[in-house]
């Protein structure tokens, strides 16, 4: 049993999917307490109403965190945190006014990570994707989606995918398997695209279901990338296959992502930084949600970001990710996606906090067990050393500790008094 | 004497302030090393080219720095980091729509931060800002301005800088102090501002100047507050008595504080974000070096930054600060500075490490003892865990250690192989 007690300001976030402006879970409560039996919350509310069989219980392990402020754990519905190679010199020649043709034609650009990650064993992967897992859980993430799409051929897809269920088996973080076979044509089959969107769907898409590797299909829907038409149908395929739908959705233009997934009734659409006005109210009729990635925005620095105001009041739920990549996403950092869904997207606090947890977790089908700090959901949970707004002040060491599964990951340093 | 070898990536910043394009110092030097005898360098540059007397100096304390990037401490140029109060909540009001002059008539803003650092005792004071300072600190900064200005009355302005001082001998972040007596009109003489102009330049500066309190003289010139006739007396006032000038420039409107700025000879101009040509113009002629601080943009939502790339064509040299304070300064970070240098201003890497490092220590009238990692100069260097471009991932631990006048301040974790 581990009860935090008389918490500076508690967030539960409990209810707080529901669209629009209707953020009531988003209230704070002071002098607030979590309880947890083992891996699942028995009590969140007000410590004045801790039940006092919980209070005196033989087995609890008490902390007084009246100095911390407690949010549930982030939920990172979008990433690529699986690949191998390293493009942190592309980011210095970018900065200096390279194009990202100029690097891709010098060898660079996803193509470079693709061959990166065909070379690498299985066990590189697994290391190199465990210490960026070690860094987002350092930043508050409790749960994160992995895609694979840097195999871009059978075997070397299913390698990743494998290497994703291997971590989540060994790394604190649970993580949710995405296949995304359709994440780009690979040089091989730049003349012949029709071929491989055939292997995705004819060979790709049914060894992955045989062995249960992912939960979702995605595509990235985009002009010179995957069209609506064959976008569509890997999506359906993969349907019919058992693999719900997410789809990369108008990140660099209007190109018809956000109608793909309401007429397939995908979840999640993400990116959506040029989402049209008819895209906006289909997601909106079709329950799709929208999951906006600022960070790959800002990084990538495209100018503009998604309109998350407009998708908020047509009612579409906004979900955070960090996208986590080689290429744009740098950042591991959930707070910043939310400290630039506040400055740089219109959003309130409260509407990034709801975001990055309880519709990340409905972004990927899984609000009945995380992503509010509710009885019965697991007990992951953020400390923040302070009020929660400071989450969002950039540099400041705002993450006190990381609760997962019950289990205390990290702690704000060897002096800190709440934690002998 | 320190001796850190086998460094990573070494980058020195040495000549790096020099104009335009032109930054042979930060290129870097794979394999490199820095020694320091006491608080002073003795060498940096390739571990090859360690004298072999240094190597073996008796007692050298060696690191091995393989797995470390070093480059210089970081020089926050200008800061309102000393304050009582807490303007957080505001911040939530901004975020949920407010705007400031709503927050203003409900008591909050800069009056609010004024009445609560008159009342504030000093000790109180000192303690509040130590605290801003020791997250500065492990953010990377070993050198900050720090400006009087939520005073407004003589005897609080003094308690400031008088505070500012006893923090400058107990912190180890060296502190350069700026008397900004003209940062605002203080309520109580709204309605008769020409006795305030009085009050600064012929009460508060003789009492600065003759307890020796600041080095600097500061004007918040802009629409509203004072007037760049205004600005140009004070800072003309400043520099009879010995204080040199500084300004707050074009930050919320062409204001003409980049003109007064050439005019009176001021050593920088800072914000800029409304910078007119000709002011851009004439600072290049005057010498008037630019600092800039995107974060305060980014924070305030002003939609814009300033025109790092016009300024630095132009051969005016850019230095970085956070403009740590409690309205809009909310991140205590020179690398999230340096962040949005590179995605929201158009800077290069090597532009941003320059700016945050040998261009802060000019922009103070330092760069003859700190700025950059050279024979002579004091040993302030921040260790990268990874590579130097790693400073601008957002949410990763970059920082690996902080040294300052030859002393380590804070290291990556007890794990760490390198800090036994």
């Amino acid at each position: 049993m581990l009860v935090l007690r008389h918490i500076r300001q508690l967030i539960t976030c409990a209810g707080a999917a529901h669209r629009g402006r209707s953020l009531s879970g988003v209230a704070a409560i002071v002098a607030g307490a979590v309880a947890a039996a083992g891996v699942r919350i028995v009590f969140a509310g007000r410590d004045a109403d801790l039940p006092p069989a919980i209070a005196a219980a033989a087995d609890a392990q008490v902390i007084d965190a009246a100095r911390y402020s407690v949010v549930p754990g982030f939920v990172d519905a979008h990433t690529h945190a699986m690949f191998a190679g390293d493009r942190r010199d592309e980011l210095r020649r970018r900065l200096a006014g390279a194009t990202y043709p100029e690097i891709a034609a010098a060898g660079g650009g996803i193509v470079a990570t693709v061959a990166a990650t065909r070379a690498a064993s299985d066990r590189d992967l697994v290391e190199a994707t465990r210490r960026r897992l070690d860094e987002m859980l350092a930043c508050g993430t409790t749960t994160a989606e992995i895609k694979s799409g840097y195999g871009l051929d059978v075997e070397s897809e299913l390698k990743m995918l494998r290497a994703i269920r291997t971590l989540d088996a060994s790394h604190p973080i649970d993580i949710v398997a995405t296949f995304l076979g359709a994440h780009e044509i690979p040089l091989e089959y730049r003349t012949r695209r029709h071929d491989y969107v055939r292997l995705v769907i004819d060979e790709m898409l049914p060894r992955v279901a045989d062995e249960r590797l992912a939960e979702w299909c995605d595509v990235f829907c985009e002009t010179n990338v995957f069209t609506p038409d064959e976008s569509h149908r890997i999506l359906e395929a993969g349907l019919r296959r058992g693999l719900n739908a997410r789809i990369h959705a108008d990140e660099l233009g209007p190109s018809g992502g956000s109608l793909v997934a309401a007429a397939v009734g995908a979840r999640s659409a993400d990116h959506l930084i040029f989402v049209p006005e008819d895209g906006i109210r289909a997601m909106g009729d079709a329950n799709v949600i929208a999951t906006l990635l600022p960070s790959a925005a800002f990084y990538l620095k495209l100018g503009r970001f998604a309109p998350a105001r407009a998708l908020i009041d047509a009612g579409v739920p906004v979900a955070l990710a960090t996208d986590v990549n080689p290429g744009g996403g740098f950042s591991p950092s959930m707070p910043f996606a939310m400290t630039l869904a506040c400055f740089a997207m219109g959003m309130t606090f409260e509407e990034s906090l709801a975001a990055a947890t309880i519709n990340g977790a409905r972004s990927l089908d899984r609000a009945d067990t995380i992503g509010s700090l509710e009885a019965g959901k697991l007990m992951d949970a953020v400390l923040i050393a302070g009020d929660p707004i400071d989450l969002i002040r950039v540099g400041a060491a705002s993450i006190g500790g990381v609760i997962k599964r019950g289990r205390r990951m990290s702690i704000a340093g060897p002096e800190d008094p709440a934690y002998p």
